[in-house]
């Protein structure tokens, strides 16, 4: 290919950009940080979405909707919440343009519709609907309430990359309330039991759950779990956290129940997200230099067939195979695709199919059709083989689920190959220097050695995680004791 | 019920409110015009939102996603557009707050983060859209493109009404790009043919299908299609419209393809749109004074189980009875839910379920259990049977088929029995304001007597119908000549 993408050793970063664009997921848009969702990014996400919804209504999880809007007094009623957005929401302050009068044809902001109270576009919605929880809960009948959002949300970030990290994107936050601390925590950790499962089984990519530190909370929560992933350059990914919010929005929103002893109580809160940024994750974790390479359970396409023929006859005579391959792979489930277009020769689609990561190609030919064969290519290892016709679709079937199993294995090993334990500074630095990836160390337990290491370094703690073994140690940085290890790495 | 509903006859528009609220579809949220959709609502939504995305897909179409934000300078561009929504947008001009020195706690926009051009929140996506589809469309090759979004806008209306008319909702636009004028119509009118699909088969409300006036089209459209449905006080509802929207987006934002002459021209374009507002014209359409009433193939709950018991022994006896029955009906695809909670009593129940229009309930007693028979109520005609347990799946699934058939013939026979031919300005004042519903009236073809009888009698031209026969008359108001009948209503 003439407009061949830029590899991952000549500049990663570019790479990513060339697969999000030029595999057809996403691309730029005229407002300032914000992207277009392009359709095979979309139905990769729907694909997701999908998935993850039936998780959360097996577990008990219904779906409602929110205001977009968050008026600035309610904004502000959670102080810590509020510090951590404020800075970077975008806010509504008027209701209307009129005509510019030195402007024929343009509009201005109409000084006379400005609003009393200024509206905040939703960062995250805790405090829009903790204000509407605060009707809905009056006694423990009340309790649990199990809500689930699919929404968009907007952060005025300044520096903002396809996927990872835009104004707006496209999230799905859980908002649950009960009536007791240790229910609230099993609902947390439970949400971050279904993250690891999504991001594992369906996604491909292997995660480490642990728990943030203070420094890393969300604004407003008092514990955040999280799932970490690492990507091909040894960057940490956080694909997902859950955040135990304690009592501190039923406090802000002054939300309590009535309990089965008559006594009222402040009602004990968690949220939990994931969003369009974890496309951004899986595109790093699995792709190459060739394109996208998508997981078979969730890709939107899962098998693409291209004929191979010599003119309108050869069309004609290759249809009734296709067709009836077509029949029976759709009959099994499977997303097919067959791709008979004459816009373009056989070999411009291998490479664009490659490049959009469908995971399996099927090559027919006169010639093999003749001899009851055809060729499948897996995009995964790029092996190619014959076989026959006859128990095809059972072959690719399995096939499908080996692929799927093969990423993943791929991915965990290069994940636990990119795991470092560390006991001195110096090690620690080279380290994130040479190898990359986690780097497992003694770490003193305090927000100043950890600022101090993240300005030295650009490594943050990713999380402390929750299979830890305690282990007597020396914090790297300062040799103060400690008594268990934490992840540290340069993340996105 | 010590809390009953407001009856239709009493008030009609707090009948409607008190449905939605206390049916548990919506509820009003702290942000002027805004609604929260409460699970129930939402859950009906969803069904409603799966249906349509299947018939898009099934229609060719592609989901994909535009950022909530249009900047200014774009939302000017298509200038009958920006007329039609500038008077009612909501326009994001600063991207941060910061405390407020004055007043400790609180916060304030920061003035230093205003931003270079405001943006408007979208009230639609044609302008974002268009200016997209120029970097997408190139050649002949790349048309049509069939793209819908599922999404929320902002339209910032005066007088607001829960799903009728909110500031904020939820709905889907299509927009589409095509080569010629007659593709375009084909897609605006396949569209048009999709929502009254949808609106009979689905939600068991007739539909007129018929094409607006001048006067009324969309902001930006050549021609306008839609769908009118009449509600139970006489009103019409415009449920769902198809534009035609011609080359004035293309034009706009400078869109062109090379055709296969190689020559340049300018796209042709459609776009198509329902939105929650459809959940209104549900209520409005079937419910009555005990409550909603759902149709089947979308209500989010299509047999409720309400068990008749005394003590805790009673209910454990019931239980095997209860799974055996709830196995087969989710076994046969039905919506089922169980309820045995102890917090209410059976009457309590039938009433709830009764306010949420679930279409079937069955009761279970143990005398009735000892015959092998169960007692199932339908929602719709309020008809009571005992029917023998051997059987009941087979019954129900019939039972619902005929429900929503049923429901559909109901609301056809009041929508027919509301339109009126009338061939006289008293007899149009007379029929409005008694008989109300549709009135059947030549008109002379001007936005002159559009605007006077609107001015007299608040009632508007909701279409001129697809199927209409041309006949020789005069206008009501001015006695000019007419050669066609167009349906007049009041409407929400």
């Amino acid at each position: 290919m003439s407009n061949a993408i830029t590899s991952r050793e000549t500049d990663y970063s570019q790479w990513y950009n060339d697969l999000i664009i030029r595999g057809g997921l996403a691309d730029y848009s005229a407002v300032r940080g914000c992207m277009v969702i392009k359709p095979y990014g979309y139905a990769l996400w729907e694909n997701m979405r999908d998935v993850l919804d039936r998780m959360f209504k097996d577990t008990g999880h219904q779906n409602a909707y929110f205001p977009l809007f968050v008026p600035k007094s309610l904004f502000e009623a959670e102080e810590k919440n509020a510090e951590g957005f404020a800075k970077e929401c975008a806010v509504v302050t008027h209701y209307r343009l009129k005509n510019d009068p030195s402007k024929p044809g343009k509009l201005m902001v109409d000084p006379e519709a400005k609003l009393e109270e200024e509206l905040v576009v939703r960062p995250t919605s805790e405090a829009i609907i903790w204000n509407t929880y605060k009707d809905w809960i009056q006694s423990y009948r009340d309790l649990p309430i199990l809500v689930n959002q699919w929404a968009n949300v907007v952060r005025w970030e300044m520096r903002t990359r396809l996927f990872l990290r835009t104004a707006e994107f496209l999230w799905q936050e859980g908002h649950t309330a009960h009536a007791t601390a240790e229910e609230a925590v099993v609902e947390t950790k439970q949400m971050l039991d279904v993250y690891a499962q999504f991001a594992e089984e369906y996604m491909a990519v292997p995660v480490i759950k642990g728990v943030k530190t203070p420094a890393e909370r969300f604004a407003g929560a008092v514990d955040t779990y999280c799932i970490e992933a690492l990507m091909q350059d040894g960057k940490a990914l956080q694909a997902g956290t859950s955040h135990f919010l304690g009592q501190n929005f039923a406090k802000a929103f002054e939300v309590k129940y009535l309990t089965r002893e008559n006594k009222q109580e402040y009602v004990w809160a968690t949220s939990w997200g994931v969003s369009t940024r974890l496309i951004g994750g899986l595109v790093m974790a699995h792709s190459d230099d060739q394109g996208l390479v998508l997981p078979p359970r969730i890709a939107p396409l899962q098998v693409v067939i291209v004929p191979i023929y010599k003119g309108p006859e050869g069309k004609t005579e290759m249809a009734p195979h296709a067709d009836k391959l077509i029949a029976e792979l759709k009959a099994a489930g499977i997303r097919v695709k067959y791709d008979d277009s004459d816009n373009q020769r056989a070999g411009w689609k291998f490479a664009e199919y490659e490049l959009k990561g469908v995971p399996v190609r099927i090559t027919l030919g006169a010639r093999d059709l003749a001899n009851g064969v055809v060729e499948v290519a897996r995009r995964d290892t790029k092996e190619k083989s014959t076989l026959p016709l006859e128990g095809l679709t059972q072959h690719i079937q399995n096939l499908l689920v080996e692929i799927q199993a093969n990423m993943f294995n791929r991915a965990k090993a290069f994940r636990d190959g990119h795991i470092t334990k560390v006991d001195s500074w110096e090690e620690f630095e080279r380290t994130l220097d040479t190898k990359t990836g986690f780097v497992s160390a003694h770490w003193d337990g305090t927000a100043e050695t950890e600022t101090a290491i993240k300005e030295k370094t650009k490594a943050t703690i990713r999380c402390i995680p929750l299979d830890n073994e305690q282990e007597e140690g020396v914090c790297v940085l300062t040799g103060k004791p400690s008594t268990q290890r934490v992840l540290f790495a340069r993340a996105y």
